[in-house]
């Protein structure tokens, strides 16, 4: 029996992610297998660490990449820093702050979600009156919500939790690598994020940090984590000098992952964190002069991703369609209750450039012409 | 800053995986993204799954491959088939039928351990015995122990847990694609493996199977699983036909692991199990005229990995160094108690060939012969 090879057919990727990545890092991806505790790999290891400590602007020894997508980096977040019983402040305001408050509950948690509407950010004020109220064990918060292109501002929220005496968890799944997420400065005791976003590398990998608080938390838990796959004190002694084992670490996605960061460093956060906000303002304008509107407001719109407003009576699916089939670009569709009613447009990594843009915009007024 | 690239060294994995890939595998790696909701992308997943029931012998619909290594297949499994109170049977006789104890354990079970000294196989007639007096809900056995190179025997605990009304969880992370696992012929309710072993590909991925038994257990759940991430119900939604989204699937390694399958089956099942065993034999052969004896009975020892047990006075880290160093062969060490006591030789997938055992053989003599 033979089977037909599989060639993926040429993509613009401009949805929520995975978004288009190097060929340096598709490269790497080629490179042959190494066994997970050969010397070489270690020292590999070690230098994904350096490169994740500068990404996530931190100083925390308890830095690597879990074997898993963001969502495992959000559950390891969850079910290592809460304990059942446990209070936890959930911002909820998009599909991912939804997840967050699932994820908690199933640990076991008392979850207190402060919300907001989709397409606006939660009340910095509503969550911190809240941090006062209920001293909670953990506030989360989503940075960017992927569902809806809302960038939540976070610092002051942090800035009362740590002195309320709680550990701050942030989801950073789409914002890592293209705008400021400075762990140590905010005082942020968890963060997640995954590789197929602002990183620009394939999916399969969530790099996560955890602040000395959070690790004295752990270590001081009544309970075991219900995890032992995400169990983060295993996966300390797996990436620090024992190398105990506990998982077989991904090698293939390790390489690009090196490689990936590598470019963002090359880069420079600085000169990244621009070229998303310079081709964030070319989209604007793009779909201004095209009559579509964005969902969120201005002053908390990402730049790397936008929740885009279907004008009445045009077909979501159809235009989704036709810039697949005859343009090859993908943009992502809404999520839950925003089904049918936005259209979700990525500009990350290697994909916020101005030839995107400018294409994108050129094909969706061709559609939208061919469509009306 | 300019990062050095990174440049895996030549080696050839001889130890419990991961284990060499084809050169098609590494190609389909490098494949461009693409998104987890492309049409091309969902056609690939739906051709994984076909192939993956091949693999595993069944016609399982509830059949697909989890975002994470085989340690997520197993975590996955258990938390998703008990509740909290269930009474679990776990066979353990080396590292990984710990692990499943342990990972029971978090998930609340009540876990009855029938026990056998490292490197023996898990007596039938005391599992079987423990069935009828205990009743449990599952009963959970590890196929093949790559901590200690033994093929455990499960085919009548099956068939004993199925007729008590238990379900049965196979851990063929080190079966799969090397020995027989006939998921349906054995009554196997639920059975996980992983992408780098007898399958050829790289790590990061664990290919799962579940019975329409499992299937109707895990909708009659008294209480939500645990973990988000690994929730079947929410996976098989995902890979069912309404691909209600759940996470984003790591493209690249679906790219190799379809490439890996494809190879697996244009090579076929029973080929693959013959090559495997001779070459099995002729490793046997060679390490016995090195004067070097295999940890497990010769009726239980797997073709697909063998523990050797390392001479009195030979240096266990010497040795593996030497064979790294200089030959770029590697070979695992010994788990827990057996560290120091044993070497892992992996005979696996594409890396179970006459010239690997050849080269391994005269090299270990080599080594021996400078190191004695």
């Amino acid at each position: 029996m033979t089977t037909k090879p599989f060639h993926p057919p040429s993509r613009l990727l401009m949805g929520p992610g995975p978004s288009d990545v190097s060929p340096r890092v598709l490269q790497a991806l080629a490179s042959p297998m190494l066994g997970h505790l050969d010397p070489e790999f270690l020292r590999l290891m070690d230098a994904i660490q350096f490169q994740l400590r500068q990404v996530f602007q931190t100083e925390n020894m308890l830095t690597l990449a879990l074997p898993g997508t963001g969502s495992s980096g959000m559950e390891a977040c969850v079910v290592n820093l809460l304990e059942p019983g446990d209070k936890v402040i959930v911002g909820v305001a998009g599909y991912f702050g939804e997840r967050l408050a699932e994820v908690a509950t199933r640990a076991g948690a008392k979850v207190v979600r402060i919300e907001a509407p989709w397409g606006e950010i939660v009340p910095e004020a509503a969550v911190i009156e809240a941090i006062r109220t209920e001293s909670p064990a953990v506030v989360a918060m989503v940075h960017a919500e992927t569902s809806t292109g809302v960038w939540q501002p976070v610092d002051r929220i942090a800035l009362a939790a740590r002195a309320a005496g709680a550990l701050t968890v942030l989801d950073a799944v789409t914002s890592l690598g293209t705008i400021e997420v400075p762990v140590d400065e905010w005082g942020i005791d968890a963060a997640y994020s995954c590789s197929q976003k602002g990183l620009a590398c394939p999916p399969g990998l969530s790099p996560v940090t955890f602040s000395e608080r959070a690790v004295v938390a752990m270590a001081a838990r009544r309970t075991p984590v219900s995890s032992v796959y995400l169990d983060m004190q295993k996966l300390a002694r797996y990436w620090g000098p024992e190398r105990v084992y506990h998982h077989t670490a991904p090698c293939s996605l390790f390489y690009a992952l090196y490689e990936g960061l590598s470019i963002v460093l090359e880069e420079g956060l600085a000169a990244r964190f621009a070229r998303h906000r310079a081709h964030h303002a070319q989209l604007v304008t793009g779909l201004e002069h095209l009559g579509l509107r964005l969902l969120a407001p201005p002053a908390h719109q990402l730049p790397t991703l936008h929740a885009v407003r279907i004008p009445d009576g045009v077909d979501d699916l159809a235009v989704r369609r036709a810039l697949l089939n005859d343009h090859g670009i993908e943009i992502g569709g809404g999520l839950g209750p925003l089904k049918g009613k936005i259209w979700r447009v990525g500009l990350m990594g290697e994909g916020s450039n101005t030839n995107h843009v400018l294409l994108l915009l050129a094909a969706l007024r061709s559609v939208l012409d061919r469509l009306s």
